[in-house]
């Protein structure tokens, strides 16, 4: 499957909570799924700790090969909380308070002590965009094709929808799971022969080793007639083995 | 925290199936958890697609920058399996049935037909070592630095133990984790303050949002004496704060 650069993604997990171990990444499995249906695809994801100047190189080089870069994490109040500051450098822009970021945070904590570490939130790279949060009120925001989400799913995945009309969308990609429930050795000669004959088509093979051994098939592509066909020719495959 | 270079790694997990957003990763967290207890550090994880030029590309780099390397992925018998033959090339090598390997997997399927995708999970470079696998049978194995493992979790779960005695173990880390009942934009201004005052210790912040939110305080390094000094200055904070 060849998409254009123009609908490609990286995703950038900003975080020592991913890296050690403590915690599983959800944040790549929303966006990739989410991006998907808009026919973009994630080239590239990196996990990395939040160290200023792997921040800085890794979105940079990211950003020059891919269309879109998101990143998640790093926004909050706390000393580890350094992405907005990272980016701001990168951009080489002033890392100031964003005016509406600072007012609806101001007027959400109206009541409570508005002390530097909720003020930081609204502090962002001069020229950025803002990403609304209904949720907690601290705004991610985007300056060019960088967008800067925060770490928790559960405000990422309320957030993303708010990118709907800012993101350009692609070809939309079709994607087609078949349990083969044959073990992927047994099909996999042949299966690469079915590959080589359209090579429009990614065919993913993913192996399970539960109760009974099996195989998924991922077919994914633009072409709707193409992945038919190809569709076709594996169930044939499949009759062929399983009996 | 600042480690010796010696006991850093890198995690690559290859395969379209995580971009896609289709599956979630798992191997990188056992991998970590693995790790930190035998004193190394993830200090970055991506996550890339089967293309050639790519796989070497990030082993390449990685394996320089850190001490260790783990690949993910792409060792199994289909078309897209396509990490042992660009690990050879990366390093060089050619690209061929490790002798041990093929018995293996010719003994295993000594019953059923030992096809070209069976086979070619006993290919690997020709300098490779053995990471025995007790349950599907097809070996990882590993060139200098770099760790080649299949994605199964379940199968890498159990391979990984077989590590043990090749990697040399670093200074354990200490990880201590603390429930601080409060929304981390409460304590993020002084516990700044603490992070300042012990910079041997990593503190890691980790706001939730369920019904009460609050925040998990996470703190790493390897000296205990530190960390329990740390902790001590902690709980005040949150007492200070909780009534």
């Amino acid at each position: 499957m060849n998409l254009n650069k123009d609908f490609t993604a990286a995703i950038v997990i900003i975080g020592n909570e991913i890296l050690s171990g403590r915690t599983i990444d959800k944040n790549t499995s929303f966006l990739a799924k989410w991006l998907e249906q808009k026919g973009i695809v994630v080239e590239e994801v990196r996990v990395i700790p939040d160290k200023e100047k792997v921040i800085i190189d890794t979105v940079n080089e990211l950003r020059k090969k891919f269309a879109y870069v998101f990143t998640t994490g790093g926004i909050g109040p706390t000393h580890d909380d350094i992405t907005s500051e990272s980016i701001s450098k990168m951009f080489g822009q002033k890392y100031q308070y964003h005016p509406e970021a600072y007012r609806i945070l101001e007027d959400y904590y109206k009541n409570q002590d508005f002390n530097e570490g909720r003020k930081k939130m609204a502090k962002m790279p001069e020229h950025a965009k803002l990403i609304p949060n209904p949720k907690t009120f601290a705004a991610g925001f985007y300056v060019e094709n960088v967008f800067v989400l925060p770490g928790v799913p559960s405000i990422l995945e309320i957030m993303v929808p708010y990118l709907e009309k800012i993101i350009k969308a692609g070809k939309k990609i079709l994607s087609l799971s078949i349990d083969a429930g044959l073990r992927e050795s047994v099909i996999a000669d042949e299966l690469s022969k079915i590959q080589d004959k359209f090579p429009e088509v990614d065919i993913g093979s993913y192996p399970y080793f539960k109760d009974n051994p099996g195989t998924v098939l991922v077919l994914r592509g633009i072409d709707t007639d193409i992945i038919q066909k190809c569709h076709s020719e594996i169930d044939q495959l499949i009759k062929k083995y399983k009996n």
